[in-house]
């Protein structure tokens, strides 16, 4: 039990460990590992399929865990998250959107609020909607995002909501990465990549192949994939993938491709269905140039920490 | 000297922070500041004008300094590199393009090889150059750079080169940054925008105004400043400015702006002359939004080294 802070008390946790409630990635197996390895596991609600959501959470056993939720996805089918409170969360994750609509019953649930942010205004609206916990997200992460990167946008969502624990995501994926998180003002970190590349994720073999041999900047942010599979994600939110064959091939002819959504649609939906990753899209970030094994998630979450305390305890250098 | 480090000991300096030697902004006041507080000043080569160098050269006095200089630009006046070495400067910097023609000149004249790279490939190349000291330069970075993040970038170098100390550059203006880089393996820090607002900087009064006013995501990365003013960088270089109108007006329609230029150029050139930088880009990065005053280079080395002292031997949450 190396680091105690706010973020560990308030979410009853013993490792500042989050696992980014990746969409149909991180399901019941995931999300029951990092809380039983003592983080938090937050189920993939993502677009809000309340079936998956159901058979997840059964899958997740007598784990604590918690759910994430595309906002602007979830305002579409709000009773989703009355599905969710009812099973009693540890926490309820938002992002991408506005979380003001859904702040009130989460938070008289009793779960904690947690809210993820982008841009220092969005941190502003969420400590203004009663965040319990905020998660400032880089441009690093994989999947949805935006343009500001982690060393930018960190240190001034902690400078702006001095009463609320802050969450690093993206471009983290080892200790190192949460002792520089805690330098900038974090408490903790919220993985996804790294977690995809484990034994528990739902993700297909050959995508977390693909993580593990991905190098510095062969990912992506873009709206190839979103238009690829006609989700239309609202502006300015992007996704970071790793760089395919498919991504290289659109990439900056976007308009192009929108046009022709239709008739690519079916043929990228197909090549998902058999992952094949030169079409289809791995959705991962940055720190997959970090990752280099495919690990059970309890063995990530005491690396993270061994190695981070290792580092904080004795800088290297400091005299 | 609460740090000490090999990039202290290598480049026989006290508090491992360099100033990044940005073009016609780092003069000589500012690199004398710069090493007199205890870092290493490092002169603006930049394209290269020899009466400048030569110039800001006297003005620091007998101070230890280095030079930066653009390689690319400097291979094709290579002569400007001797004027230098003739200097007995404590190091020479080399960016954007390759080390090896000059490599060999600058250790043989006893000064410190420092090799800045935007990618894992390039500090490879640094590495077989012989580089003494490797900048790694995230995105965040203003001015010319690449894609890749300094959380993904900077610890991949440290993990290629581990005989070489390696400097983090990008998105940092204090302490908290420089702890920071530390736990992700850097010795060290290189600034740039944090210096350019400061007093001894060569930049027009109202750019530094202009970065001290900045907030987060205020920056924008693209070729428009180098259409605009018909300089032509090789790809995949671009530079980061803070955004304005003339960046909003052309974002996106590059192309336009290219075939534009001839007539562009005169208008833009003239604003940057007067001063008006709603026309004339101000270059500085992400860490703009973290810069609160205008101060003299000495107290910004100061409040560095006491922030990340204090952070470093005390890291909130660690019991």
């Amino acid at each position: 039990m190396p680091i105690r802070n706010r973020l560990t008390t308030c979410l009853g946790i013993e490792h500042p460990v989050l696992l980014a409630p990746m969409d149909l990635v991180a399901g019941g197996r995931l999300a029951a590992a990092v809380s039983l390895a003592g983080g938090l596991g937050l189920l993939g609600g993502g677009y809000g399929e309340g079936g998956w959501i159901e058979r997840e959470w059964q899958r997740a056993g007598n784990a604590r865990i918690g759910c994430g939720f595309i906002t602007w996805s979830l305002a579409r089918n709000p009773a989703l998250l009355d599905g969710v409170l009812a099973r009693r969360p540890a926490a309820v994750m938002l992002s991408f959107g506005d979380p003001r609509p859904f702040a009130a019953a989460i938070r008289a649930s009793g779960a904690r609020l947690v809210c993820q942010v982008q841009t220092l205004a969005q941190a502003q609206e969420a400590a203004a909607a009663g965040a319990d916990v905020i998660v400032a997200q880089g441009t690093e992460a994989g999947g949805h995002g935006q343009a500001v990167p982690l060393m930018a946008l960190l240190p001034q969502v902690v400078r702006a909501c001095p009463a609320i624990p802050v969450v690093a995501a993206g471009g983290i994926a080892d200790g190192r990465g949460l002792a520089a998180a805690m330098m900038l003002g974090a408490e903790g970190v919220l993985m996804g990549t790294r977690f995809y590349a484990s034994a528990e994720a739902e993700g297909h073999p050959e995508a977390k192949r693909r993580i593990v041999a991905a190098g510095a900047g062969e990912t992506v942010r873009s709206v190839v994939f979103d238009l690829s599979r006609r989700i239309t994600w609202p502006e300015p939110y992007t996704g970071r993938v790793l760089r395919n064959r498919h991504a290289e091939r659109w990439l900056g002819r976007e308009a192009e491709l929108a046009a022709q959504a239709e008739h690519v649609a079916p043929a990228y939906a197909e090549a998902r269905a058999r992952g094949d990753f030169d079409i289809a899209a791995v959705i991962a970030g940055e720190s997959a140039a970090l990752i280099e094994d495919i690990a059970p998630a309890a063995e990530i979450v005491a690396r993270v920490m061994a190695e981070a305390e290792a580092v904080l305890r004795a800088p290297r250098g400091l005299v």
